[in-house]
């Protein structure tokens, strides 16, 4: 595998191309479980990206953590999914300050991703990669080369990938080794990873890695012997330079990403086609035009963490080139159709009892929810067995995302049934969010929704009632201080404006109404009822 | 799926593009067998091609059979698959006459193959198809698209698969659904039949779709969209015309089929690559230089009926472009590397004891058996399990190919076990005897033997073909000078006797029948056939 560490301004190549050493001899037994978890906490590194190979060749199962959430969520995860050692990049290690506390016996890998040149060691993480390997070397195990190939068990866990809470708190997604795989050769084909057969692929590691096990792209590119770019931050200037001179072929981001990207100054259309496959919030037809002007090709899927990120695809036709403009990429925008790798996808009634499955019609008018089923589905939340129960539900998975389905058997989603908000390829659980506003002691309800962002794709707009005790004048801007400052709320789910109203719209049965409210951060009728 | 008939001079489209209905309908229940069986006995049509679909969906197992075997043999497979029914081309119903006086019983379904328009039907095949979907519609079965998308145990029979059987008895090699899917992704990626996203793959049927289930191709190129051109026989200067006027982007064929499509008078560079998956017998570099040259790229595979086709790739490293031309193809022309689909391939030695597995160093020069396994082995061979214990003794799928393997991992195969000439104490490898002798210009096509030879034990014979472009008379003496003085050829390999023939014995799918010719030069009868 050859991985190439960037972030710093410089370009440095990190491995040669062969298969990354297990880290086996680090990890402890576990009595309690059949598999040992491995906490990751780094951003887009080739340490990360070894972690996974490694953890996996030691039969382990990695938990990688969003670093971006806050302190109390991280620990949260950690400590949900037991792990027994973390490997930990340099920059992050106060963000477990608080873990450590509770948890003083696990143990920190800490990597400091210095560049440094091949075969050199450069800390704690790459010396525990050379213990592994001597572990390895000296136990013979697994054959002529050493890794473990196989696993004894494929629906055994590869992974845990935590969602990031559309309740209150993060569910982790059981991933399997078969599934991984599956869905990683579906990956290479549907982003044609395999399309340069001797100059390779170079993929560049704008997706955070932690996002759904980066969309099973580490396999992915793996498989077809790609040279992996490890991003350490987004800096579009860099992944201009790098799309220019170094030969980046793929890269996948969300459309907030991508938007930003083509806005930049450092924009140019590149000689060569890159490669982009685009998913997380629907994407514009707009954008995809731009992206198309720059030479960008657009590959435009559609996915869960539930599904391992990407189980549709929008397959273009070739008659849609002799559409107008604007209608062939209204249709590249839609979620489009089953994976290679997947069952076709349904569009399914949502008006019948649960547990009944009922396809929509195929009209591209009756709404219902997008639903899955086959071999990239995940298995399951971890120690979740309700939750579990609720996602295959009549025996699909439901995504939870409202769409209709159109007569060629393409989705497109409507609107997202979670009212999750994506803020700069974040999700943000609205619902997270309002428990959070409420701890404000003069704050009685919060309803958040999204509202359009130019910079940021959504950012969340609250909605707040204020509690009869409250003394003095509470102003939206105070709400937007104290959450910045003194809440804990993470910086990027703080609410753009806040809204005091003196009563939010609900059902009869307490529910809030969502839709009414994105109507009023429209700007429309304010009426509860 | 699309298909196109070809064949009579004319090309047409034969279907729309959509899923393939099944013949469920025309399938008795069988009471000793958990599995029906329907035998094909068709060259490459849009009928054969829809009935792998069909028959699988409807959870029946095919049985293809080589249509260029003796009647006796062809008898033989169905008898021993207890096929219940058989679709057979029209031009092939006389190769049953013995047949269905044994099995007056079993049904035959017929296949016109006329070209008929789309929709409109054309025969018993059409019919019988029709009749599936009518029964398939009015049991509503499997959801949306009223075809079986699944099978409810993976590792169920999808076909049986008969081995050529050049020294016994055809052998019936158990393919599962499981394999065959990834088989199939593994050879969209390694063919890279994804590699035209708007295009589309447009595959033209050289391969026999009998021969190993065509290398799973029927699914691979179907997982893509693609379309089939289905070509009745080899018609070189019909593909010729194809490949420049049809927009045709990939074909499979044995190096047998390139070298005279090569050599074929209508052979031009096309000005768009097209990419030529080659198996079968070991091409040489001589012929992928050739290739090269008339724009037909070759991907290099290698395998076997029991690893549904290819399991190893000719990785093209970047640093080869620097090499020198000859060295440059001498590493295109061998074996490769375990498939994407499958676990590294292997060398193992064969002077140990049986069910003993130990590689063999990785120096190009210790000979050993090539081995496999991993997903995309077979699961044995039906109604033989002594021929299943020796063909997966030691926990390994045995080729029976002698090779060795590069210090890169790549493996170069040597030869078959029984074909390898030990002259003096020395191994004489006849492909690379072969390869060296097609150097010389005026040859088309060599293949050597050992003769019994009084003093060194073994000598190879070589029996060759001559250009059409050969000027003179070119005798064996001359060649025996040639190899002696010039070509480069080690002295204990050159040939004791060079025969020249008009052709060489060939097994349908291309590969030299060496028993035949072990006959010939013991004086035997000299029928091609």
């Amino acid at each position: 595998m050859a991985a190439v560490s960037l972030g710093n301004g410089n370009v440095s190549s990190h491995n040669a191309d062969h298969p990354t050493p297990p880290v086996s001899s680090n990890l402890g037994s576990s009595s309690k479980h059949d598999f040992k978890r491995v906490g990751i906490l780094c951003p887009n590194t080739p340490a990360f990206l070894e972690s996974i190979f490694g953890i996996a060749a030691a039969g382990a199962v990695n938990v990688a953590v969003n670093y971006r959430l806050k302190t109390d969520d991280i620990a949260y995860i950690f400590d949900h999914a037991e792990a027994e050692v973390i490997i930990v990049d340099a920059e992050y290690v106060s963000l477990l300050d608080s873990y450590r506390q509770t948890h003083p016996t696990v143990p920190f890998i800490i990597d400091t991703d210095t560049d440094a040149s091949e075969g050199q060691l450069s800390g704690p993480f790459d010396e525990a990669v050379l213990e592994g390997i001597q572990h390895d070397a000296s136990h013979g195990s697994h054959g002529w080369s050493g890794l473990a190939h196989t696993t004894p068990d494929e629906t055994s866990l590869l992974a845990l990938a935590y969602t990031s809470g559309t309740t209150s708190r993060p569910k982790g997604v059981e991933y399997t080794h078969r599934s991984a795989y599956l869905a990683a050769l579906g990956n290479v084909i549907e982003s044609g990873l395999n399309y340069h057969d001797t100059g390779r692929a170079h993929y560049l590691w704008t997706l955070p890695m932690f996002h759904a096990m980066g969309w099973t792209f580490p396999w992915a590119v793996t498989a077809v012997r790609g040279t992996h770019y490890c991003l350490r931050k987004i800096d579009y200037p860099l992944i201009w330079r790098l799309l220019r001179e170094e030969g980046i072929t793929h890269f996948n981001a969300a459309p907030t990403v991508n938007t930003l990207l083509c806005a930049d100054p450092n924009a140019v259309r590149l000689e060569r086609e890159v490669r982009v496959t685009v998913a997380a919030s629907p994407p514009t037809a707009h954008l995809f035009e731009t992206m198309e002007g720059l030479n960008l090709r657009p590959v435009h899927v559609y996915g869960l963490t539930e599904t391992y990120g990407p189980i549709t695809k929008g397959y273009q036709m070739p008659e849609w080139q002799r559409l107008p403009v604007k209608e062939k990429y209204a249709k590249m925008a839609r979620q489009g159709h089953g994976f290679v790798a997947s069952l076709p996808c349904r569009v399914i009634r949502t008006d019948v009892p649960e547990g009944q499955i009922e396809d929509v019609k195929r009209d591209g008018k009756e709404i219902g929810e997008i639903a899955f089923l086959g071999n990239i589905c995940a298995k399951g939340y971890y120690k979740d067995p309700e939750a579990t129960r609720k996602l295959f539900a009549g025996g699909v998975l439901h995504s939870g995302d409202l769409a209709v389905w159109h007569p060629d058997g393409a989705i497109q989603i409507l609107d997202r049934a979670k009212d999750i908000i994506i803020s700069g390829g974040e999700n943000i659980s609205s619902v997270a969010l309002e428990s959070m506003l409420v701890t404000h002691p003069d704050i009685l309800e919060a309803a958040c929704v999204a509202v359009a962002d130019s910079h940021w794709g959504e950012r969340p707009k609250a909605f707040i009632t204020i509690k009869t005790t409250a003394k003095g004048d509470l102003t939206g801007e105070d709400v937007i201080e104290w959450a910045k400052h003194t809440s804990g709320i993470s910086r990027f789910m703080v609410p753009r404006e806040v809204e005091i109203v003196d009563e939010l719209p609900k059902t009869s049965t307490g529910k809030l109404k969502k839709n009414v409210l994105r109507e009023w951060a429209k700007g429309g009728n304010r009426d509860v009822s």
